[in-house]
């Protein structure tokens, strides 16, 4: 709780610098953006700057690193119970839900990305990665089994590509009605195909404001057991980010 | 005919170059070598260089764009005798093909692209334009159909995931055995998840060395109504590059 509050009085830095970065972003473009108008912006160094973000890239995408964490613990706290198509397709809805948390900063960066043919690219790497720990957890899960690995590495690509098309569906209509609604769907389709039975899935309900409690099996453990980093995550998780991207688009006096 | 013979007689300047970047990253690493050292190589100028390649990256895989030249024709060229799904198959088996026809080479650019993080990326754009081409073809085939593009997306996705795993099996083995055999066994069990009855592949009994016969329906023309530029493409597809490669190995006394 103490970190939320941190977080509602002051962003922290990391969440200045996307602030800083992003307002730039949009004002500017984002090739004539440079990292030192950036801390120039946030008030703080370079060093600061390179902290937080390995290139000028990351602060576009501050939070897949995040995700792809609490995915890959979302995986290896699976056990024998869980059915492996239906779990991967669990586990692909934590990406959305990181994308509906924040609904205009992810539509702004849809937009930009789709502009900027580096950071197409940088999202096309970010991609692969999810489709990498999604089939490394099938073919963990698939080990002995003919064609264990070809199952595996076909069925993650369905998965992405099933959820991708829902979430840029999604971000193609400015972040407007349910994401979860859509991409559940799409995952449906999936498990249909490769024999998972499609079900009313356990988001099916969520919408993006209360998105996170449908995972109760995500391995996120009470908020006084957390080390200090994950403290940090939930700050992130909360208002901070879009209250400052909503300041932008005020200043700006977007949509 | 000529042109074979033309190519055969001296490796046209696009393959001198191909081989003069391939023996010198083999030599120095790719990082180390520059455009520079290329066309010195090569005994040409930059312009000539940047002629044929936009960047350095480019010339490692110099036959992407003809192979995604050739399956956009090879799909635009189809009916509505074709059943999709099988159809995108025998379009992702064109890529095997270009792989195929030389093993020395796709082997060696296989391992030179897990090294360098640049190619990696460079690689991941290049399956993405693959997949896209497939998906558009599938969306076009499903117009009207309910839930039509994401059906698209997720085949064209399990498609490429499925040939991609067996391609890197081939490659992994250093072109050992039987590609075609590989992924055919891949494209069927795409085809069985998404209703396509699997069958015997049209490419089933082809090798690296008579694959080329097996596609009769690949659009090209006979050799005396080809434009210019596709002669080019033949003369590309016979022997120089495979002795040119044969040259290096023997120069740099690897296998």
């Amino acid at each position: 709780m103490s970190a939320t509050h941190k977080a509602e009085a002051k962003p922290p830095m990391r969440d200045a610098l996307v602030a800083a970065a992003f307002r730039l972003f949009l004002e500017r473009g984002y090739e004539q953006t440079t990292v030192d108008d950036i801390v120039a912006l946030a008030g703080v160094g370079r060093r600061s700057f390179f902290r937080y973000f390995p290139s000028k890239e990351d602060v576009v995408f501050p939070d897949h690193e995040r995700c792809l964490a609490d995915m890959t613990a979302f995986l290896a706290a699976s056990g024998k119970e869980h059915e492996p198509v239906r779990r991967v397709c669990d586990a692909a809805r934590l990406v959305l839900l990181m994308y509906a948390e924040n609904p205009s900063f992810s539509v702004q960066r849809y937009r930009l990305t789709k502009q900027v043919p580096g950071l197409r690219a940088y999202e096309l790497s970010v991609v692969w990665r999810y489709e990498r720990a999604l089939a490394e957890y099938l073919r963990g899960r698939f080990t002995g089994r003919p064609d264990g690995n070809l199952h595996a590495d076909v069925i993650a690509a369905a998965v992405v590509a099933a959820h991708n098309n829902a979430l840029r569906s999604w971000l193609r209509s400015a972040g407007q009605g349910d994401a979860s609604t859509t991409v559940d769907h799409a995952l449906g389709y999936v498990q249909s195909a490769f024999g998972a039975p499609p079900t009313a899935s356990t988001a099916s309900t969520s919408t993006a404001a209360t998105a996170r409690p449908v995972f109760p099996s995500l391995p996120m453990p009470p908020a006084d057991e957390m080390p200090d980093d994950v403290v940090e995550v939930v700050s992130r998780r909360g208002a901070p980010l879009w209250r400052v991207v909503q300041e932008i688009e005020m200043t700006l006096g977007r949509d």
